[in-house]
């Protein structure tokens, strides 16, 4: 049984739209289900009429509200916990959960968290590089003859479930843990990466392969920020030691 | 648990659509979602571009297939089974079930009986006339600011809900995972802890301090044999670097 979802704390991260009717139909959708905050990430010259034929003049308010933002990295910095979503088991490494799965999580979650829902664009969904940014990734199921939904049908079906998870829910007085920031772990991985590439232990031609494989399981236990200071410290002291042998 | 449901029984008929473009929407989801039948009840003007924009070429068989019909009793005489949506709870008599209950419904049905999902036009709904046609009403969860949902998310949510019933028995994604053995992990846990004692971050006097911290946040992940062998990898070229340093 899932909290009421803290819906202040939810936002739908857009990387990179192609078309304005879809953000517009995105910002109907978020509403219907409680979400009022939208980022779109690397495209700014989206037509406000065409959003607004889409969104209608009720969900206007959601489409004035929407935050620009260059890189995915400076979007995502703040957030606690980041939801990708794909459509192809093939091509990403999971964990994959079902949205109804996700949604749970995210309801509690969003109680002290400020969480992400990342969508790709319209034609090629979330590469690699963005998925690895994300604590979990979310596999929305269709029918194998055809697996492409529209963007605002998948937004739809997330903020369903979360909706869903919310209001069947009595609340456990479980205490939710407040996860350290992106901008956190992200310094946290970039300094292992450092230290490991420094005694050997990852392939230059593709550091990132081991380096997923931590990702996935620091993502899984929710890193605290004091969690993270402790990992920090401890590779700081390794550095040291990888250093003064080296000199 | 529900039956898988057989996708060929089940229909939705849209009543008097306004919008080319909706019908191809609905088009699209419902394919997503497995479901190939549509019947339009009252409209025959239908913009075939429009419908064909929405749909993708990847639906557009949905589009050839579409049955139109001028009365709903004609369109609705050969069906078992009648599910009628609404949005608002006080316009309509019940009885009222969510898309979820429902859907276990549908998809149990669906193995012996044709089902048609009956949605009303985009600005008012159905009325009192056509719902009394209907064997339940589906009522979609939404925000209360903003109920007002686009016809083919309504129709996404519910095709969506019975795709789910259906494989919930083969659930694709969520095989539970196999945890490394307790053998395996305090394993790790020693090799961590001298790595840590011979670096000096261990407190001799208390070297438990840390590593319950550790012992806490990859307890939390639920680690794999796999991520095992991979942190004492890299915990074995550590030690190698720490040793060479001292000697």
């Amino acid at each position: 049984m899932s909290l009421k979802a803290k819906t202040k704390n939810i936002t739908i991260v857009l990387y990179k739209p192609k078309y304005a009717g879809n953000v517009g139909s995105v910002a109907r959708a978020a509403k219907n289900m409680g979400v009022h905050n939208i980022i779109v990430v690397g495209t700014t010259d989206l037509d406000r009429e065409a959003m607004e034929q889409r969104s209608t003049h009720l969900a206007a308010d959601v489409l004035d509200q929407i935050l620009y933002a260059d890189a995915l990295e400076e979007a995502l910095g703040n957030f606690n916990y980041i939801v990708g979503t794909t459509a192809r088991l093939g091509k990403a490494r999971g964990p994959f959960v079902s949205p109804r799965t996700a949604a749970g999580q995210i309801a509690d979650l969003s109680q002290k968290n400020k969480i992400a829902l990342l969508f790709g664009p319209e034609d090629t969904g979330l590469a690699n590089d963005q998925l690895r940014l994300c604590h979990s990734v979310v596999t929305i199921p269709t029918s194998r003859e055809f697996t492409s939904l529209n963007l605002s049908q998948a937004v739809m079906i997330l903020c369903y479930e979360i909706f869903v998870a919310s209001s069947a829910a009595t609340s456990l007085a479980e205490a939710t843990p407040k996860l350290a920031l992106s901008s956190e772990t992200e310094g946290m991985y970039g300094q292992i990466k450092e230290l490991l590439a420094e005694i050997g232990f990852l392939n230059p031609e593709n550091p990132e392969y081991w380096m997923l494989d931590l990702r996935r399981f620091f993502a899984r236990a929710g890193l605290l920020s004091r969690e993270v200071k402790i990992v920090r410290g401890i590779c700081r002291r390794l550095e040291w030691h990888a250093r003064h042998k080296n000199t």
